[in-house]
């Protein structure tokens, strides 16, 4: 018997943490801590790599969905912070384009530059900006592969209408994904042949 | 209160079908037949686009999960058959790794190649090889969009250890996607600025 449904799920500790937190961040850099301290929270519960992840209504500050990096925990490689912020904010408003039409603009605003596959999945998404903290090269530098991905890629972004402002808190950001390498986290990555 | 769990499902009609199939199969154009036949029934039952993806063994062919596209009826972009695919067998083996130590080597087989999201997640899977039946430029011609991916995507994934054979029953896996674009089927897409 085949396996029919996909499952994946956020720590538990997360609904508490959530309630120390207002319901709508008005600043980008405060919608920026907020998700650096949701990272480095992951760390510290030993619940997934160091990456967090969350969407906001753009004018509003509203948030809509957070997520940190499961990928180990939940057997999912997919499960970076991005793909589930993106997949919550939509089973939340129960619409597979945050950008419908009669929805507010919606952005997604993430700890560390997407990965490859992440970077994919925002045009798919329909949110209209996307904010980051550390950079690409923070990532790699700290021994995650972060895929092939165009250099020019906020330009391809923009393209197709969805901006992208970057190295927000990036030093905070940085911060996080080294004290998870620090305490022996899995690094987990693509392969190369020699 | 903010959801804490991503759930997302096949449909019904999956696991019945799945019955009259043997539980491996052992060529690879076997494999896409299966494959581009579950791509159809997909469009006929009215449950998702017309596209679908599995994990075999490479060797062996026994069937390790099959999906197919559930984007607009989960509620979910990242819902492509390939994300679904892979992430239903690392479930089932219990790790986000489908290449760990002890494990036969896997393969991924998509009915048509896949978008730039889709790409960037083949790498994190651990798969070791990768076949494909409609070509990217089949889907576009049908009105649906890829992404911007490295147009030598191909070498990009030789150098990862990953092998592609592409065009397997590409006439077959095409008239899939034409045939879901001619019953009105949504194509959901990213966004251009004009």
């Amino acid at each position: 018997m085949l396996a029919t449904g996909l499952s994946i799920t956020l720590p538990d500790w997360l609904p508490g943490w959530l309630q120390s937190w207002p319901h709508s961040i008005k600043g980008e850099t405060e919608r920026m801590a907020f998700v650096v301290e949701l990272a480095r929270r992951n760390v510290d519960e030993v619940s997934g790599g160091p990456f967090a992840a969350a969407v906001f209504e753009q004018e509003s500050g509203r948030l809509i969905s957070a997520a940190v990096n499961r990928v180990v925990p939940q057997h999912a490689s997919i499960a970076h912070a991005e793909m589930l912020a993106l997949s919550l904010a939509q089973q939340s408003l129960g619409c597979h384009d945050l950008g419908a039409p009669g929805m507010p603009a919606m952005q997604l605003v993430s700890s560390t530059e997407p990965c490859s596959m992440c970077l994919g999945a925002v045009p798919w998404s329909g949110v209209r900006s996307l904010l980051c903290g550390a950079r690409d090269e923070d990532a790699r530098e700290l021994g995650f592969d972060e895929g092939d991905k165009p250099s020019d890629w906020p330009r391809l972004l923009a393209r197709r209408g969805i901006s992208v402002r970057r190295d927000l808190l990036r030093v905070e950001a940085r911060e996080v994904i080294g004290r998870y390498a620090l305490k022996g986290g899995e690094i987990y990555n693509g392969r190369y042949e020699d």
